[in-house]
């Protein structure tokens, strides 16, 4: 099985992505792809490796694949933006890839569906080494909206996050097969809040809390307080044992919330009177926002409600 | 040494990437980059493996990356579209992999600069495994002229290539080494063409004549008939061994001139009056094109002149 027969396979399976108007003026099976979008095209590429961000071992391609394309959506969520069409690079394993890569499209054409992302193009290579995975995403603005960034913060607004934090890559024996391979990328929740709310920042928490939060404290040039006893703890984060004392339980179950990674939930900022319209509004129906902080003049930096510098020790890829 | 400090050096590389006007409205360093491009935006990704398509044993890590953009760009040259910027993902090894990024980022860079490339996003992460280069391009069609595609080749067509073919990976102890690392894709060249002459379909060799005049073939619907005679042999094509006969030598170098694949030259239709304009023109100046067959009605395949057909077994990544 050739290459070119991989793409004539993705094709067939493309050609079913009917949306009202497509955007794709040429699919996959040129030099390259071509698509119509605004002026302003909005882009982010996330690379996946078998190993670091799943195991082919413990679970299915699909669910790799499907993260591949989840975690760049929540990217362009994080814009406030619109997804539109992605290209898929591939490095599979010599000795059965081509099954394998099929399981991976399927598990990001599913997702792409339910989006209405349009595959615009990719690449697909065999190696000795394990399945790697780059998507690349293109979208565009909201109508009369721009884009948010992580530098619009400002001094006095209310930092909020969607949905609860921590425990994402499963506990236990379950390691690995948590959230983090089937969440669902907050591409409609940005969309609201960038629609009907004055958002000053967003970021996704892909690498936890305490390390994403501090993103927007550096890029706005302001110090963020958050409050402890706010953070909105997942139940996928497993209670403290039982040899702990309550608070030390607790602060167990904090840390993790804020540096386990991965919950690719969005944290934002508002004026307060906006912030406070959001909290008491159903717009993200299902999706529990909470109010977790403020952002003050003072250092770049992030900090607890008593002053304590919060350490950003969150899920970091490390280079020496 | 984080992803974050990482990205804060590349940061600082790519600020000095001046265009007349940059049309990077965000650069790396947010959840995505933004960029203005035309309303039609032509995309092409490619992934590059260590000891698949550069071993990092022989050569630098600068070349590695100056391929991994430098492919891409032929891709976009190949549409007759003007590159305008790029993302990057990385996975790295553990163990030296800051310097090991920081060089592939210089090679990537500095050909960027020579085509007013930028550098609009990128991923970096770090794995036991061997080092992989994801590289994606974003474009635009030239002023007032449509992008090239495979499928707009019709009958009685010429079919011309630029430059010579074979022997791109080098030889004996340089093997690896060789124009693949090196070549500068054909983006002025297909520009210039696009922009004077009618150009029917264009396509840029990466598997090998056999493998590539083939698509041009399927994907316009005709036959294409190319002159043995005429297939500029590259003088990276070793003279055949002395025990061969003289046209049992001219045979080898001919089949690897068709099959080597990396040549990264352009192949490409017109009607043959205006393949005459473009043959006896100085426009590609330095650049060789060579007049190698015809396009005539047909079945979607690559024949010798005489009717003998051509078996596409160039370069291509087996999947089982």
């Amino acid at each position: 099985m050739s290459e070119w027969q991989f793409i004539d396979w993705i094709r067939s399976k493309t050609g079913s992505l009917g949306k009202p108007v497509d955007p794709v003026v040429l699919g996959p099976g040129d030099d390259a792809g071509i698509v119509r979008l605004t002026p302003e095209t909005i882009a982010a590429v996330d690379m996946l490796m078998d190993g670091v961000h799943f195991d082919l071992k413990k679970i299915p391609a699909t669910l790799a694949g499907r993260k591949a394309l989840a975690v760049n959506l929540s990217d362009l969520a994080a814009m406030g933006a619109r997804p539109v069409c992605a290209l898929v690079s591939l490095a599979l394993p010599t000795k059965g890839g081509r099954a394998l890569g099929e399981q991976i499209m399927e598990g990001i054409l599913e997702l792409a569906k339910e989006f209405e992302v349009t595959i615009l193009g990719g690449d697909t290579n065999s190696w000795a080494g394990r399945t790697v995975i780059s998507v690349t995403v293109l979208g565009e603005p909201l109508p009369d909206r721009a884009p948010l960034t992580r530098s619009g913060a400002r001094p006095g607004d209310w930092v909020l996050v969607t949905g609860s934090l921590g425990g994402s890559l499963g506990q236990g024996k379950n390691l690995g097969r948590g959230r983090h391979l089937t969440f669902t990328p907050r591409v409609r929740e940005a969309a609201q809040l960038n629609m009907g709310y004055e958002i000053t920042s967003m970021i996704d928490l892909s690498d936890g809390l305490a390390t994403d939060a501090a993103h927007i404290a550096r890029e706005s040039g302001l110090t963020i307080f958050l409050n402890p006893d706010r953070i909105p703890v997942s139940p996928d984060v497993p209670k403290g044992s039982p040899e702990l004392s309550p608070e030390a339980s607790k602060q167990q179950r904090l840390k993790q919330a804020m540096t386990d990674g991965e919950d690719f939930e969005l944290m934002f900022t508002s004026p307060p009177d906006i912030a406070r319209k959001i909290l008491t509004s159903s717009i993200l129906s299902g999706v529990p926002v909470t109010h977790i902080g403020e952002c003050r003049v003072g250092d770049p930096v992030l900090k607890w409600q008593d002053g304590t510098p919060i350490k950003a020790d969150g899920y970091q890829h490390q280079l020496d």
